[in-house]
């Protein structure tokens, strides 16, 4: 269908019921502009009139090792779909599946985009000005220098995409110094100083402590590290409600505030963390979202599929490379 | 002087002005107990009547190479206090300033504890129990698997110090699952599992979200990643703080806890962090430490050094390495 979209969901593999992220699904899809629709792939049985609905007969699970699963469990939820993304049959996929598998499976059934090595996962964070996009936070958890070179560049393609026309770039570090880190970093650092690009600026080093203070755009990272700030971010955000709520008034605005903040950095990957360098839209939730954050994943990756978000980026990696 | 504690004090090489710390330490020096007492350690001209002061004609700089730093700079106030408390002329020793030079210096110096390969920086935090020890937050910047598993008897002792009878351990890493994270995670888990001490229990992997529950006593990590968790509580309590301040009515209970909770937060490797495993007491301090924090660290470590707190430290990981 011309100008139809259809988002892809694997509602299998995740910690969550499968039953329970379908049930999210419906009110999603009733929601949604009358050319989008979702796709749920899943276990045969659970298959409802209520949306569209592919029956996949295995599911890759969250302590299955990655490369293992992808070779042997080729009807998986997360291979059908990715299947159906490469055929162009689906928009968009979302998992919230075994990251590894994801990951691999992507890079094998999907591709990548010309000049890239391995797709990464970006995900939005609020700071003091505006998001910031950090880059890895998970798929690939150790990068050489190269690797790390190469999500600068992709981060800042992101940031493009997303307006922001000349993106300040900077390196997760333990201090500012061009010395500091491990050799990776030393050498990630020297590189991009050294070849700069008239399409991003790199900032050097930044210390988690500075960077939510919103000076670069982008935060390039293995995805070892970048997993860690992210789930970190979100853990303090749950000990300071703990810690605050016996205080607090409710109902009053600075309870909204609080309830806000903790919620975006919480969600900080919905709507989703984009695996980015793919020749396809690939999002990938939490293993750990609730329904309503997966929810709001799917709908995050139907707006990027909606708006061509991943045509944007393609050409902006085209200039970049270029440069 | 039987009975009687000095605490040698780095002025030189952070991010403040030596001015400002020494100023810092005046009114901490009338407030100690009479037993204790402190020495300042910086250049010559900024000797003062108000406090011993030990004359220091060179300094390591945050930018210097760490190995050359310690090998060319005899005379620098960080060596002189490391000497210092290697000849036992005072019995514990601050400094804020280059990380790698003070961790490579003090085990060259001061020497470390038998079975003890590299000493760690122990960092206390809050969390919805008790206060978690993070080892290592920055002495390490890699560690292998034999490492982090001395990491977890290392902090198990500390934690055993502080009267826990029973510490639990646990790793962090990106996922639960005993086959996530990088090789030498995957190998520390397998050896902290097969090799359980009847001292401490070993509760696994732990991410960055859960962390802040209280569930563990201890936070294994290699010092890269440890830095970047710690920087990243902080970062996360000033956005926050600078998110919630339009909101916030000043001189409620609610504003007082909030910044309690920020400074704590902020602060939490003040009262400093211990270099663990050394013949002696060295604290480290941020960089960036303000006069207050770097004053509190001082505080801290004259109350370990009053309290015996290093030959407690030392007799619990005799009991750890028998088992």
């Amino acid at each position: 269908l011309s100008g139809q979209i259809a988002v892809g969901v694997d509602i299998m593999g995740s910690d969550t019921q499968p039953e329970e992220l379908l049930a999210a699904l419906l009110p999603l899809a009733s929601r949604l502009a009358p050319s989008v629709s979702l796709v749920a792939i899943g276990r045969p049985e659970l298959a409802t009139q209520a949306i569209r609905y592919v029956a996949a007969p295995d599911e890759i699970r969250m302590d299955d090792p990655p490369l293992v699963a992808i070779k042997r469990k080729k009807h998986a939820s997360m291979l059908i779909g990715l299947r159906m993304l490469k055929e162009r049959r689906i928009s968009a996929f979302v998992s919230a599946g075994n990251t590894g598998a994801l990951v691999s499976g992507a890079k094998m059934v999907v591709g990548t985009l010309p000049s890239v090595r391995r797709p990464a996962l970006i995900a939005l964070f609020p700071t003091k000005k505006g998001p910031l996009a950090v880059i890895d936070v998970g798929a690939n958890i150790e990068a050489d220098h190269k690797l790390l070179v190469q999500f600068a560049h992709l981060g800042a393609a992101y940031q493009r995409a997303r307006q922001i026309v000349k993106p300040t770039v900077g390196l997760l570090n333990i201090g500012a110094e061009p010395i500091k880190g491990k050799t990776e970093q030393r050498l990630a650092y020297a590189y991009l100083t050294d070849h700069p690009s008239p399409l991003f600026t790199f900032c050097g080093n930044v210390e988690g402590k500075s960077v939510f203070d919103g000076h670069v755009d982008v935060l390039v990272s293995d995805g070892f590290t970048g997993n860690v700030f992210l789930k970190t971010a979100e853990g303090i955000g749950s000990l300071l409600i703990d810690q605050l709520q016996a205080h607090l008034p409710p109902n009053t605005p600075f309870a909204t505030t609080l309830e806000q903040f903790t919620r975006h950095l919480h969600h900080s990957h919905s709507p989703g963390a984009l695996l980015a360098g793919l020749k396809g839209l690939v999002v990938k939730c939490h293993g750990y979202a609730s329904p309503d954050a997966f929810a709001s994943a799917v709908a995050g990756a139907a707006q990027m599929a909606a708006s061509g978000f991943l045509e944007t980026l393609e050409k902006e990696l085209k200039h970049l490379s270029r440069t």
